[in-house]
């Protein structure tokens, strides 16, 4: 099969690889209709973070082409969605809800594929896949169901971490993917104010297609001055930090008003978090790699009904054989997230 | 009047002080009752903590003497429990809860008296104090109200923090009288099992009383791997951390089971949050300054009722002119927390 693979940084490409085949009877072999760039992608392809030569992408959505002995849930034609993560769904981990820290589950590609190919050998397929029922899904909703394998699912782990409530005054930091779909979660939870910290106009436009109420420009300290402004001086109720700087993190902290929490899930580069200050005004933290395949039941009827449209954050789409175009697109801000078509239904 | 005054670390003496008198038609002079000494004294008992000389201690029961012109819930004759924090209870964040960020408000002794004195003016009265109903208290009662200025509703906050559930299981890092109490408010949140993490007998007997199920004496990785072992692996669904130092943090950290909090309310001495790690395991940390005045009307009925008795963390009780002796017991752990006669209802 054709699969991106990374080299080296700034060098993805797309190889020969093997076809993905059973290995355990719990796996499955999913051929990948669509997959996608994400943000933390970029760590490696800047080279910010070590990496493994070979395949990459961990966003997939595909059908089933075969399954093992032992498979239950999905069969041979399904359409489903990968979460990011493979969990089996029943360890406490992820009984408890928190399916990304599964004690006998993993990450792509460590499962020896990525989610930017034609083929995934999925492990534990009876707690990952997740078959969407239906047929003759439109590509606008087709791109949504996508948002569910990582991106939409993570800008609700960081709602959820950040304890939105209906009612409440939300401001999000990051106006990448995840941050837009962070604003739309805290939306679609009830929020009654959302308010996006961005300086990118097409990316404050699709942020408040996505329910923000209030676009703030500036940053640094300007930002967290126009924030309490905003708020007579109270802070918010709720932060989302969904860029994973120290900055970013310093800026979200300074927004919420004691007593609140700051929901974060960009993978931390550079973060102190300044305990004496969080002491002394009562914010908390709490986030990580979001549990994906835990919110995806509350989560899809809201993208088949069409009552949400996360997909709206692809802005860029390419064939896989055009990957490196996806990656730089991002890379240089040019496009807010990549789609890549890999195949048809 | 007489009142405890620090003059220099190691140097605690009761002096003759101003009698307090109204300054604004918001205050309420209280002639003190009860008061003693809190694990954060001892910071700066110790010189680990700058503190200005004069007076000290901001936990009291006591007797309204006298009202400003503008006090409405309480008289002249009232008994009343004061929260170690002043408050207005009407500013945005009192409404949220979080009595302890008062924009009005403020902290005992920066109103000019101390807690650990014969007379306190209390400013913003009508926010900060709470009548007790009921009277000819039982000593015993009498040393449990006090608990509600400060341990008592500190440990309920660490225990709020974290998310203690009805039927979970919660580790408690700390045996001072803060981690005592929040053995207490853990199982009177429902908690269906509660680790004490504790090497001293006296503390493990009170701990047991308090609710605890298990105790772990080991410390550091070893009390990590004990916590571990007693929950198959998985760590607690729960975590209060008062001790408020880095190894209590990391300890705390490392039992918490993903998708956990750590709800930590010792004032961070040397703390630093690894946030690598608590991405990785989705474990949170959220905690402060307890806003106890909000918690009171929760806690109270349970100790009038004697449901519980968190004054049982008194193991030492001294005159007011005896007071140098009641820090230095606790300094020395002959002391789990030292209660301070001062006058008679």
């Amino acid at each position: 099969m054709r699969a991106a693979v990374f080299n080296e940084p700034r060098s993805i490409t797309v190889a020969d690889r093997p076809d993905p085949v059973i290995k355990d009877p719990t796996d499955a072999i999913v051929r990948v209709v669509l997959s996608c760039v994400c943000g933390s992608d970029l760590w490696y392809h800047r080279g910010d973070s070590p990496f493994e030569p070979g395949p990459i992408g961990h966003e997939f959505i595909g059908v089933v082409e075969d399954v093992g002995a032992a498979v239950r849930t999905v069969a041979k034609g399904d359409f489903v969605i990968s979460p990011f993560a493979f969990s089996d769904g029943t360890c406490p981990h992820c009984r408890h809800g928190i399916t990304s820290a599964c004690s006998a589950g993993g990450f792509y590609p460590s499962n020896g594929d990525g989610g930017q190919g034609e083929g995934v050998r999925v492990p534990l397929a009876d707690g990952t896949l997740v078959a969407v029922p239906g047929s003759g899904h439109s590509g606008e909703k087709m791109a949504s169901l996508l948002t569910l394998s990582d991106v939409l699912a993570t800008g609700h782990h960081a709602a959820v971490c950040a304890d939105v409530k209906p009612g409440g005054v939300v401001a999000v930091v990051g106006d990448g993917a995840v941050g837009l779909s962070g604003v739309l979660a805290a939306s679609r939870l009830g929020a009654e104010r959302v308010i996006a910290l961005s300086r990118n106009p097409a990316r404050q436009r699709l942020a408040r297609e996505f329910g923000a109420t209030d676009i703030v420009e500036s940053r640094g300290e300007a930002a967290t001055e126009t924030v309490k402004e905003l708020t007579d001086g109270v802070g918010v109720d709720a932060v989302l930090e969904c860029a994973g700087t120290g900055q970013a993190m310093l800026t979200a902290l300074s927004i919420a008003r004691p007593g609140s929490m700051v929901g974060y899930v960009g993978v931390p580069h550079g973060v102190e978090l300044p305990i004496g200050d969080m002491f002394f005004r009562n914010v908390g933290v709490r986030g990580g790699s979001a549990p994906v395949r835990a919110y995806i039941p509350e989560l899809l009827p809201d993208v088949l009904e069409e009552r949400i449209n996360p997909g709206r954050v692809f802005d860029l789409a390419t064939d896989l054989d055009d990957v490196a175009e996806a990656y730089r697109a991002m890379d240089e801000r040019r496009a807010i997230k990549s789609l890549l078509r890999v195949g048809t239904v």
